[in-house]
């Protein structure tokens, strides 16, 4: 299916424009509105001043069929949207006595008394509709004229988005602007860069000419999307290619769709009934992290220890401090020792481990800055690896936790039989 | 300082429309940019199509005096920016000799040849600059004329930032465009929501009239950014009115900038010369995280348990059986229990800890998902609180991780004479 319309996003707020948050909705509603089959055109971000609102707005409302703005709807003397947009559109705001009442009624609950400046919030476009804020006072605004449609949502993202999954999908599906199902395949994949992913999918690439296909790069990722802008292919077809990309890919391979590296390793022990356990050097509890953000996880992570400290590593995971003395703690040695000391302390199958230098400081002449160890310890075996990254410790953080799960991840993969043979501990 | 000049931020890029990521990038040179007493005015993402390219391009080059592009500038047949630009500018392209010389450098160290695809990113501007790329191949790419400035950066935020910081900043200042000192003050504060907040600055605003006050929410802090866009405040009157804004505040007061909640507690510490453990079970890592985020955190913070089973809470943490099976797991008495433990069994003198359920699973009436305790053991006494959030788990994890820390900042300053005279374990 061919895109449909022309979407703009319109995120009001100077906080998006000096750095202090990234802007998530924009994350958010591109990815919402990709699964019914539309894509957003173009989206900016600008001060939430009239002159710069006004001017947008009357861009964006000239050239795009859905308009959709976040923030700017509170009752801060800065949120000026509202008002301004009006004007843009030549409506007239009216006072909603049904909003008053649902503000009234949230704050009798929370034992508050409803503010002078709330009442800011009690006004719609006269000939548009108010959209529940369930979680919030701030109502979001729906206005559509000629086949237009714009919809104003709150900022802050736990007033978006239930506003948008509970007020806006289902109005956007009956108006016949967002489809039923979701229109494109996603290929995950880890392990080569860009270039390489793209050159593994050329071969798909001169079979369809219709394919458009779309690269992302996260850290160690990229995710290849995988659609048909002309609407000339079905999801079957699709699915269809997606299988054969995951043949072109090989091991690096990880899954279809968004699951993380952590998800897809929680899938393979809970298919094996195995428990992971972690040990965390300077990667400082990121890992375990990652693998309890995967609903579900208790079925297979059962905890780790932080070893910031040789002492900890001692005393915790029972590496013994002659090896810290003869290898030092940032070593292969040292990582296999931790993950096996998590598997052993934790009564798990799995131990998963990371040691080194994060920066800034830290390193020596054999591990300079950025150099990390991951050790790994399975019913089948233990291993090691080294990596090294640049960048600042938040950075290297998060890539060594993906590498470390890619490594457990394929090794889980390529010993899947005799896994399944060896019969871990709960067995 | 007023703002001197209109800059607009164009990020070329289908992945930021579809919600694959966020753009890091706006978030990056806003910041960068208020350091240097300019803010961006507006900012576009859009699609990597021609149409789409030159009428944004068209757009903001007659609005803004400095443009800046990310993205867009890759050897991937998707990256047209570099002669759809180009073309709206009315420029020819031209091969540089001394980029194809850097790039085959790049290759030749990295073992690798140069491809024919890798022919495209040896061209600029006629009139234009080629920026170093330290960090890949493709180079940034610079073009003045009639006191406008366009600067081209490549997509990934390793490439973007080096080239930022050291070939663009510079150049920026030579020119005029930015300037040397910062010119705002930010305060962080954590407990009151945004309209208590306002609240709160309202004597402030009331005394200086060119004060601009913008806030900006996220999780449980907010921050109050103090600036006056018509330059009749000095840096000194604005750091005096932070000053009085941090009295206006009281015991909500974080910090001036943008220090982390665990990047203010692991100040505290160090300035006691006392160690901190923690212990996690919902969070999952996630507090551990957060504290070894922050630059140095090894000089306070020794590690902790994660302990996301029962059975790892009372090996590893010492937590008593019984006291698990009277009150529970996700219980004050728990997370008192725990943060004892991780003290102890860690050799800190400060446990943090934090039991509960980050759903989507887990819960009872006693204690619904989203439930979850905070356990604070110190030299001074024990204490526990109890927090309960909506949302999914990632969102419910980052809460109480600020909860926590915002828990045991406060209790370091309540107590700070106390925790001074008491002597930990290391004195």
């Amino acid at each position: 299916m061919s895109n449909p319309i022309s979407v703009e996003v319109i995120n009001f707020g100077d906080e998006l424009l000096v750095g202090i948050r990234e802007n998530s909705h924009l994350k958010y509603l591109g990815e919402r509105l990709s699964h019914f089959g539309v894509s957003i055109t173009r989206s900016r971000v600008i001060l939430d001043e009239p002159g710069e609102i006004k001017r947008a707005f009357a861009e964006a409302w000239a050239h795009a069929d859905l308009v959709i703005t976040t923030g700017g709807l509170g009752p801060t003397a800065d949120d000026l949207t509202r008002e301004t947009i009006a004007q843009a559109l030549g409506l007239e705001l009216v006072f909603d006595a049904a909003i008053e009442a649902t503000i009234q009624d949230r704050f009798s609950v929370l034992g508050r008394t409803m503010g002078p400046h709330q009442l800011k919030q009690c006004y719609r476009f006269e000939a548009g509709e108010a959209l529940h804020n369930e979680r919030g006072t701030a109502p979001g605004l729906m206005y559509k004229n000629a086949g237009k449609t714009l919809i104003m949502l709150p900022g802050p993202p736990h007033e978006l988005q239930p506003m948008f999954e509970n007020q806006v999908l289902a109005r956007l599906q009956a108006d016949g602007i967002l489809a039923e199902e979701e229109v494109y395949v996603l290929v995950r994949c880890c392990g080569a860069g860009e270039s390489s992913v793209e050159q593994m999918m050329q071969p798909l690439i001169e079979k369809c000419p219709s394919l458009t296909v779309a690269y992302c790069v996260h850290f160690s990722m990229v995710d290849v999307r995988l659609s048909c802008r002309d609407g000339s292919l079905s999801q079957e077809q699709l699915d269809s290619i997606g299988h054969e990309a995951r043949q072109l890919l090989g091991d690096d391979f990880v899954c279809f769709g968004h699951s993380s590296l952590a998800a897809v390793v929680c899938r393979e022990v809970l298919a094996l009934d195995r428990k992971l356990a972690v040990a965390e050097s300077c990667s400082g509890g990121a890992l375990g992290t990652a693998l309890t953000d995967v609903p579900g996880a208790s079925q297979v992570f059962v905890g780790g220890v932080i070893s910031y400290t040789d002492d900890v590593k001692i005393s915790m995971l029972g590496v013994p401090e002659s090896l810290i003395e003869q290898h030092g703690a940032v070593s292969p040695e040292c990582a296999v020792a931790m993950a096996t000391g998590a598997a052993e302390q934790l009564s798990a199958d799995y131990g998963l481990s990371v040691t080194g230098y994060a920066g800034p400081g830290g390193g020596d002449a054999d591990n300079p800055v950025g150099t990390m160890h991951i050790g790994y310890h399975s019913p089948v075996g233990v291993w090691s690896k080294t990596v090294r990254y640049t960048g600042d410790r938040v950075d290297v953080k998060a890539r060594v936790v993906q590498a470390a799960l890619d490594m457990m991840r394929r090794k889980l993969r390529k010993y899947k039989m005799e896994e399944f043979l060896s019969g871990g501990s709960h067995d």
